[in-house]
């Protein structure tokens, strides 16, 4: 039962799942998680095989106290073999702290709704637009070697809770806006869960047809329990990168009703089945439960496979025939 | 943000949502519910534009005492307008004292795995299948104004956790007798929560080329988070009838580790969401749940759709441009 390729120096995988349980996870919880737990926390997942984690997020203090030890929590991930260290940096000050404690990965967002980027990052989109754009410009000023990957979390992509219904044509657009600035990927985000499989399939594709290879991840909530519908949605226009949370940990502390990520178990579990590798070995992963119910006692933890247990008879995908 | 269609006196339905609960719900839960507050539930669920659902189950009252009232209810749900009531009927004595009662679709359990035909109905495949055409053949006696629709609940299509994985090719060959045995639908049921849509949508689809417009509903649990995914997998395969079950409730007492069926509220906000039309009004449905409340207290009830609430600016299916 164990997936061939979860410990193999160079794994085989389909899709890549990026967990971003100790960013978008602990954002959205009030209590601060000792950094003792959440180096225990990120260990415990990328044993599970997980290739990229979002360990924190670089962001003031003073906003989002949970996350003043990012530095810190980036600096002991660093020292976990064959893991790509992500974080997120909503402006250029973020992106510098982020690449100094030694992200390899940022993730900037930019809100499609205007009214949810004020909520988030107090700036307009076209301000955060032009902020991602000279996070772009500084990392081409780096040394090619020293030059992080740089993502935009396109959120809102799919409606918002405070302005509503979101512009198709306005998110293709932004998305095509911040390709050609230079990010390397573009990941659509369900920030409050509001989306749909016909919309995702719709909307991602257009994005792909502009974009191509920086299309990025899907990122879905749970929020009305369509998230896993969803990211299948997603793989079939193409995207090849799913963000999910252990746990269903998650939820975005700016915009009114969000609700946890879709469960990197359940979701490792859907992708085996379907015949998809991920790398990921589910006993370990849903071991690493353990480690958030012992840090955060009481803490609600979402997800089905942990209860239910894998079917008689399951096979890894790179087990099937 | 009334759905236009639930109230007119022949709705246009895109998906019929065909509601279990009160038979796939009960069975599974050791109390008894009032028979009156089971009258109560089906009234409540029929106002919210449900058009289908399955009441009970006509089985030996010493097997499960829940059902033991089946014939009041189905003889109270005949009293709703526009209402087609369904009851389950494991054999021809159950199925003659559901057509007594008023009913007006049998569903026949039979199961792909021998082992859960042995433990649900203590026959074999092969004997259920001889059960479910002496009920097609005395349905076919009947006055033809008088018969019955009778449908197929294929069960453990997609694996069985006492048997583990279940040949697809049986699971065809079944229903294509079980068809040509005079069956009106064969519905093919995920029991026990083991299915993934790559496989609902392959294994519809071959049943939907040897059937046609016998294929009948997809009845999928949520066991391990998957059931909506795979309930848009069966709709891409050509399934126009999804069973759900309101609040989630549900699983089958003699298969293992079943749990609940996919939440009606949560499946009819997707599908609207997608544009497809179900005819049901989701403030009424999610009302509904107030009746298991009472009638089942402490009883879980799930859904992730009565905590988030309906997304602003949602509009219904008919609604959409």
């Amino acid at each position: 039962m164990n997936p061939p390729t979860a410990n193999s120096a160079t794994p085989v995988t389909d899709v890549r799942v990026r967990e971003v349980g100790p960013r978008d996870g602990l954002q959205s919880i009030a209590r601060t998680m000792p950094t003792e737990a959440k180096n225990r926390w990120v260990a415990a997942l990328a044993a599970s095989g997980l290739r990229t984690i979002e360990v924190g997020s670089f962001v003031p203090p003073k906003l989002l106290p949970q996350m003043a030890d990012a530095a810190a929590v980036v600096q002991a991930a660093r020292g976990l073999p064959g893991l790509t260290v992500a974080a997120l940096a909503p402006n250029l000050r973020g992106a510098r702290d982020a690449l100094a404690a030694g992200a390899q990965e940022l993730v900037i967002p930019v809100s499609a709704s205007n009214e949810h980027s004020l909520a988030n990052v107090r700036m307009t989109t076209e301000q955060a637009v032009a902020e991602a754009q000279a996070i772009c410009a500084w990392r081409d000023s780096l040394p090619a070697a020293t030059r992080p990957v740089v993502g935009i979390a396109l959120s809102t992509s799919f409606g918002c809770s405070l302005a509503g219904p979101v512009s198709e044509d306005r998110v293709v657009g932004l998305a095509a806006q911040l390709a050609a600035g230079g990010a390397d990927a573009v990941h659509l985000a369900d920030t409050v869960g509001y989306a749909n499989p016909v919309q995702v399939k719709r909307l991602t594709a257009r994005v792909r047809r502009e974009l191509g290879g920086k299309l990025g991840a899907g990122h879905f909530h749970n929020t009305r329990g369509q998230g896993l519908a969803n990211a299948v949605a997603a793989l079939e226009a193409g995207v090849t990168t799913l963000d999910a949370s252990l746990a269903g940990l998650g939820g975005c502390p700016y915009a009114p009703g969000a609700t946890g990520n879709i469960v990197t178990e359940d979701l490792v579990f859907l992708l085996e089945s379907m015949g998809l590798r991920t790398g990921v070995d589910l006993e370990k992963l849903i071991a690493a439960r353990a480690v958030i119910a012992a840090a955060l006692p009481g803490e609600p933890l979402y997800g089905h496979l942990a209860d239910a247990g894998l079917p008689k008879g399951f096979v890894y995908a790179a087990g099937i025939a």
